[in-house]
């Protein structure tokens, strides 16, 4: 067992009706309140409507229209820039992983003279940070429960995982009624986000009893209430079970004392949403299985026996062999099920920018590092298979 | 599921060497520091020495000699009397979880001005704490991650569990080496403690997939676990996982969501603790098969089930009253396995004083709105039972 140092002070307000309580958590902050948000799906719920009258003491400032994969430029430059003329105290964050990454590199951003891409490439270390709120609006990237986010910069290709202490939220509000409108598309994106930061955990060199446990409950509840949530979107019980397994991914809650995994499916379908904008979620269910064919060995497979009795029921007396094979189809099948549209040339992409992207992957991502090193090649295969 | 308002913001510093952290940690805090602890094992160990080197230039006030089932008189008053009389600004806690529970009523009773035992009555709500940062030596209670503590009053054979969310360590120091030394029956305990707490969140009405596997694997692990580190007190990688299971116990985090419990076992328990001062592990040890049997029914009969399957590899082909009468006994075999006694006559409880007892639990402990409610007929059986 590894030694490890964690926190996760974020206070999780969770439930129908949570955000009764939105008023009393502002109230601690100062006046002033960037609101972020996406598309303007939060006004279709009604979400906006009643957040703004829940805070007629503040004076708000809005930065609309972030992007899935959110851009550093515009919105998170737009962000530091109404931050900083307005003075800003608090940014409350409406919307799902996306919108709350975003906002985490604005809040780093508003308390740094420079340029905030030097934070976000730990080029400068951050010192201070804007609080953050949220209320989330879609279970999947565990934003709302870590210290991390994601940016994409269009022009040069880079999406980049950065993370830092202070950008853990303040308060995150978690009301299963506000995934209720999310399309089957992105309910099913949201599954195998938090499925794969369950799997990126699980498969390790140096495990406990524990973890692994941890991890199936995950992964079993996710299959089992993903698809209830797709089968009736207004499931209360298994929209509500959803959203707290999303909120486990990324926070580390799952891995304390486990070897560093690398995270190598995250690594690969971060180039392939910076070069072709594609949903992160289908782009790592779509990865995953292929990775998985990748790196079976014989040193491997006794996490993949584990896997496919703990996760999928595959009876233990077949040979261990099988039991693996079993197992990486039924993860295919299960992405499969859910409609995720399983292979890459469906979202538009093909094999001319592979070697280019591999390359990327190779150059920035540390994948020879990885649980099961990946070279170069390796990573092409692993983006050809899938395509 | 149930709403709830989570946050457990404490610091947890893991693994062999951790405290050497431990002067970074401090100097957040101001000069003067109440250093609390037990019985001296601490100095056995070299841990004492070893703190008082990483700590040159704080001034140190010691409050050694804090007993098992902490007692408020004399170590919280006294604590409270040299916090007041020296200005102290931080109380670093070495020892197992009544060092700890006793520094929680110190770090509260320090910043009010009354009677503390008003705070522990909740006849007055705490304002203020001093922070509090402890060095684990014992893994079992889970104080090291929570916001409670257990205080006992001998005069009035009180035993009450308070909390409050001042009262979360800000920094846990876990290296599971400085457990090495803890005795046969002392690990036994904590073992029995660990899977109580799981056990008292498990069987309640409203649960999830999520959960469930949470707590099965935190039984299966500390079983697994815990006989090694009785086989081999010196096997760091049980004791370590031993560790890490036991701070899952009592922060809620196994049961974001469930419908309350009523923690039925503690509450028992904790009469008996105050009227004889038990071991409280081993007390809850006792308790817990004789609580099972009271309340098996057809209504729980599917948790018994589940728990027999899942904890203990029953078969599920087999009836089910027949799995739910396996998976008790296994409970039982397995506290009795660890050497744990069985038997209360043989902590020197008898049938004297039971009927006390259960009338003390039914009219403090609010168990009629239990899981299973419990009458002060249902305890006394459950107390007889276990004589």
């Amino acid at each position: 067992m590894q030694n490890f140092d964690y926190q996760t002070p974020t206070r999780l307000i969770f439930g129908k009706g949570a955000i009764a309580k939105l008023p009393r958590v502002m109230a601690r902050f100062g006046k002033k309140v960037l609101l972020t948000y996406g598309g303007g799906s939060i006004k279709k719920i009604g979400l906006y409507q009643k957040v703004l009258a829940l805070l007629p003491d503040k004076e708000i400032i809005e930065l609309p229209g972030i992007q899935p994969n959110p851009k550093y430029d515009p919105s998170v430059l737009e962000g530091v820039r109404l931050c900083k003329e307005n003075g800003v105290d608090v940014i409350l964050s409406v919307g799902g992983g996306s919108v709350l990454d975003c906002s985490k590199a604005i809040a780093a951003g508003a308390c740094y003279d420079g340029d905030p891409w030097d934070l976000i490439t730990y080029k400068v270390k951050a010192k201070a940070a804007l609080p953050i709120v949220d209320i989330l609006t879609l279970a999947a990237t565990g934003s709302e429960y870590d210290a991390g986010g994601v940016i994409s910069r269009t022009e040069t290709n880079d999406k980049i995982g950065y993370q830092d202490r202070l950008l853990y939220p303040a308060v995150s509000f978690l009301d299963p009624e506000y995934t209720f409108t999310v399309s089957k598309g992105q309910t099913a994106a949201g599954i195998a986000d938090a499925m794969n930061h369950t799997i990126e955990q699980y498969f390790t060199e140096d495990t406990t009893l524990l973890n692994d446990g941890f991890c199936e409950s995950m992964l079993r509840s996710l299959m089992k209430n993903g698809r209830k949530c797709l089968e009736n979107p207004e499931d209360y019980t298994a929209r509500a079970e959803m959203m707290l397994c999303c909120t486990y991914g990324c926070n580390g809650i799952l891995a304390l004392g486990n070897s560093p995994s690398g995270w190598p499916c995250h690594a690969i379908e971060h180039a392939l949403s910076a070069y072709y904008d594609i949903t992160h979620g289908w782009g790592l269910a779509i990865i995953t299985p292929r990775w998985m064919k990748k790196i079976l060995s014989e040193r491997t497979l006794p996490r993949f026996v584990k896997y496919g009795i703990n996760v999928f029921g595959i009876d233990p007396k077949l040979p261990a062999p099988e039991i693996a094979q079993r197992a990486i189809d039924a993860t295919y099948a299960f992405f499969q099920s859910i409609g995720i549209p399983m292979h890459l040339r469906e979202l538009g992409i093909d094999e001319r920018r592979v070697e280019e992207m591999a390359h990327h992957i190779a150059v920035n991502e540390g994948l020879d590092e990885a649980y099961v090193p990946l070279s170069e090649s390796d990573i092409a295969d692993i983006i050809r298979e899938s395509l």
